[in-house]
């Protein structure tokens, strides 16, 4: 089947609607656009698991604080639509600002807890953005599962919640973060990176990577395996640490224990450039 | 049909998707109980417009503030099922709160600017646990029409703006609020007043009329229309005034010139109880 690209709510609604008179179960791969390998994880699970794919392509404001880079944040429609097309998804829902907030839109999703740290505490207001857009598109797409990568858990936890407390029918899946060959994890935002930059930033996950073998070897003091990580991460005289934690994976609060799985995220800045990264550490003998 | 009830979300979708299933319209009457002919009215109106009527019964905790009458807010079962089974209602939803807040719960929804003044100006917090509740239901049942009394105008205000920021599929419907034989406005709470603050809680809608009255015959300069209404009240001794403004019916903030239609809102205390009303006020010749 050909590719569909819908720019308002009604054709995206229509095309879904008849989707689901058809019986085919569906699937939601919401983006920003600018996709790279870690969309095309997503867009390939998802295909896999849905009968009827949709991916939304929109560069969302509200989530973006105003000193932040929602003006630079790459476009790129044509690649995008390209590799939408190659992956064999059935929609793709890519409206216009006014589309999604029209000028009288004033209604605001809050999650509590869950984003009180890590990038919810760096970012005032990023998780309220994107619980809005994303409870927009589930509302207008009603899709039977939605895909969310693994590199940014925190909204993964967010949404989550928000599915839970306000009763959406959707299952929430989260796909495994694509690396580059030294680690770094995939993102748009790489590309603004200098070759040096980008040397220094793999020093984001072999830091994680520590954590982990930290972890796993029995490390339970969390701010004692933390320490370590924000030594080796000093080391690297280009990169500013904005945050690294070890958080309980589900309510995304920092431990001081380390007892069962934990999740290590930072945030670093290297150049202009911020980036984030995550890994689940698990003991061995637990 | 019989009168079912649910007492679980899993229950209450149960019921719902078989109406759907069946290709009924359906209907969704939200109440926090202690059903009286206001309710009724409600009920009549969407048990005329659907072919399946839901009413939910739930005093939800998280519209009230902490000093308020959550406690002491009527509860009365088994006349409100009484009355459900009378008026052909199809099920009452009737969850225990644990069901709608489990302890996890962390998501609330924020409607500004239309929250800013009246109600929302003395409940802080009201709107939000309003927007959320209501939200929730719409989620659990998904109703294709959902009814609000006039009475409480800015609820349907609030609600109708989240329903369209939120991109959800059901038609607002606002139905006219019933009164005694005095004007006084029927609600829950009147039965917690005693004989002689019922009579002086009439004069509530007798102000409103004499606002609609002066807008009729054309007072334009807001501050002069709500100074005579603020006298009429002053006279009534047991009477004291939270606020009594005239604001745009849309977007519900007040107004300093009478241009087009305006709603005239007030909240009084009578007695310990909270009594508002509101009257749209529209001049002859426009």
């Amino acid at each position: 089947m050909a590719l569909a690209v819908a720019t308002s709510i009604a054709g995206a609604r229509e095309a879904m609607g008849a989707a689901r008179r058809g019986g085919l179960s569906s699937g939601l791969v919401p983006t920003m656009g600018a996709l790279h390998e870690g969309h095309r994880k997503l867009i390939q699970v998802a295909r896999e698991e849905c009968d009827w794919l949709a991916v939304s392509i929109f560069v969302n404001p509200t989530q973006f604080g105003p000193e932040e880079d929602f003006d630079t944040y790459p476009r790129d429609l044509d690649s995008d639509l390209a590799m939408c097309r190659q992956s064999g998804v059935d929609l793709v829902f890519q409206p216009v600002r006014a589309e999604i907030y029209p000028a009288t839109h004033r209604t605001f999703v809050e999650v509590e807890t869950v984003t009180s740290h890590l990038c919810g505490r760096f970012r005032p207001g990023h998780f309220r953005g994107v619980a809005t857009i994303v409870l927009k598109l589930l509302n207008i797409l009603g899709p039977d599962r939605a895909y969310f990568g693994e590199k940014d858990a925190q909204q993964t936890v967010v949404v989550r919640q928000l599915v839970k407390d306000l009763n959406l029918p959707v299952v929430v899946r989260q796909v495994p973060t694509v690396r580059e060959s030294d680690g770094l994890a995939i993102s748009s935002r790489n590309r603004h990176l200098g070759p040096q930059e980008r040397r220094a930033a793999a020093v984001l996950f072999r830091v994680l990577k520590e954590i982990r073998t930290l972890v796993l070897q029995g490390g339970r003091d969390a701010a004692r395996v933390r320490r370590s990580g924000l030594r080796l991460l000093s080391r690297e005289t280009r990169v500013q640490v904005e945050y690294l934690e070890l958080v309980d994976p589900e309510t995304m609060q920092p431990v001081s224990e380390v007892r069962g799985p934990v999740r290590a995220a930072a945030a670093i800045r290297v150049g202009g450039v911020r980036l984030i990264d995550n890994l689940l550490c698990e003991a061995a003998d637990r």
